[in-house]
């Protein structure tokens, strides 16, 4: 099943629920797929894109109109307030976007509404394909008997279907290759013991959980091969994912392990550097309770960036549909991805 | 209050319901004793010291005896009982060898209960005053303004009281210096979130929570001036402490930032490497449950060791209540400690 569809609506997994409870989710507005956006219900960038264009669909079905400049004006208002949701992922500026732009060519509701919710389709349909290939690029890199870290969820939840740096790993077992993960917790939010160990376990990948701060260790004890990461937004000079993500790739550094990024081409943001991108904070709350616990004192300041940026020069090479990219990326990028 | 002391039996903060509730625990025999040092109701190197040792004690008085050979056979198999129940921290055998010799040369049973108590005693006020010569020490390092980070709770609750880590912050802040801490949340057991917030809390001092995979941020953005950790243990080659403490001195090194430890004498295990340190690992579950949240699959594979070493090479000084120790440490360590 895909992680996001359209069924009447923005179908898709609450991904809030994992691993407690499989529950599907459906919106029927704009205002209830923003919401589902903001508390994460759907997130990873890739999976981002399509909600944002399906974002644009719900708004050109979820009520009627009298004429066409009410659906174009109701369109657009749905796609700023999408568009403020969640301020790093780039891909969800891409998908809003690129269904706002196809809904706007439209000469009647009907057309209007069709447009959209093809685009919103193409856009799914294309974020499977451009994982597979990235996923038989990626997995060229991995070597059979491999161990593999990986960080957050960057998985088939964090996409429509396939997964990024869980798409190698899973190209990479296609192909025939054992291949055992390790998989970061990811505080504070869990994406990794949540998410990535769900899957994978649902998939009989081998994976073993451990928590952020034994990354370091298992480095240490050469337990690690590689680490694949995915990204939320790739600028000229870093690598925006997960926060976290940094503190890995400096330790991947420190122990020479190669350090991969795998993300498709939506993800970059090539004109921007890392000082223009607004890193996202979150709740205080995501530090402080977890369930009926009770995990700091409830009136500490808390410091909760949702993103950190990795400098290009920790990145080993950014696997991505149209290839194996490796420095210098200010010179291959381009090429690369005809950016 | 001291984290633990003795009345009538040994009493103690159980820092297992922090900072939920502030409980006083009494421990009535030596099995009690070892339950509460298992499931970290008292936990930090020095605060074990004085828990083995007290444990001796309570060994002598918890039940009458019959003559001297029946007490003294009693202490030796409450010895072994208290050393079996963390593999870890040197401190605790420290604590119970010493309360145990003094209790073998007792002639009478009343002589040997006296002078396991008195050993226990004398081993509790001496951390108090340890800790403060190493907190003065310490505090040199500390430029007024200065940042902290800090991992896990090497704080008041890790010792009997002042601390080793957050002692070193006490004393700068006696001084008149003004600090900041920033304290890593320490997962899976969050001593940091739960422990160390709360004690600075409680002495107003300036404390900013983050998660552990922060640790990397803070320091690219250059919040942090110097991180300062406690130790469970320290070879000739590499401290041990709570696992998560090896990535955080990674870190610190990339970016150029000292990094300290703060331990008594009695945490010294000089002539051991790092090699043949037994690193306990702990139960599956801290990693899959918090509270009435699952946080992961309930079959996931878990690798949770509760310690890692850091090798020295990455430790900027290990401040003492000799004084501060540089490298190199195979020379300074034997000569300023008298080892």
């Amino acid at each position: 099943m895909r992680t996001i569809f359209w069924d009447d609506g923005v179908v898709m997994v609450d991904q809030t629920l994992l691993p407690e409870r499989f529950e599907i989710l459906v919106c029927k507005t704009v205002h209830q797929l923003a919401e589902a956006i903001k508390r994460l219900a759907v997130r990873g960038a890739p999976a981002l894109e399509a909600a944002g264009a399906y974002g644009i669909a719900l708004a050109a079905y979820e009520r009627d109109f009298n004429d066409l400049v009410e659906i174009k004006k109701h369109i657009q208002d749905a796609a700023r307030l999408l568009a403020s949701t969640r301020p790093t992922a780039v891909n969800l500026f891409v998908g809003i976007e690129r269904a706002l732009k196809a809904a706007m060519s439209g000469d009647s509701i009907e057309e209007v509404r069709k447009l959209a919710l093809q685009e919103a389709e193409r856009i799914a349909e294309e974020d499977v394909e451009r994982n597979k290939k990235l996923g038989e690029y990626g997995a060229e890199l991995i070597e059979d008997g491999s161990t593999i870290m990986t960080y957050c969820n960057a998985g088939r939840l964090a996409t429509v279907d396939w997964g990024t740096a869980l798409g190698v790993v899973r190209s990479a077992v296609s192909q025939g290759k054992r291949v055992k993960v390790i998989a970061c917790e990811t505080r504070p939010l869990n994406q990794g013991s949540r998410l990535t160990c769900w899957e994978l376990i649902q998939d009989g990948i081998d994976v073993t959980l451990i928590t952020d701060s034994m990354a370091g260790i298992v480095m240490q004890k050469s337990m690690v091969d590689c680490v694949i990461v995915g990204a939320d937004r790739i600028v000229r000079d870093a690598v925006f994912n997960k926060i976290g993500t940094y503190t890995v790739a400096v330790l991947a550094k420190h122990h020479g392990i190669p350090f991969y990024v795998a993300a498709p081409r939506a993800t970059f943001d090539w004109n921007r550097s890392m000082k223009e991108v607004t890193i996202e904070e979150r709740s205080r709350d995501e530090l402080i309770y977890c369930g009926n616990r009770l995990l700091a004192p409830e009136n500490v300041r808390v410091y909760n960036p949702a993103f950190d940026p990795t400098p290009l020069d920790l990145v080993s090479a950014i696997i991505t549909e149209y290839g194996i990219i490796r420095e210098p990326y200010s010179e291959n990028v381009p090429k690369i991805l005809e950016l």
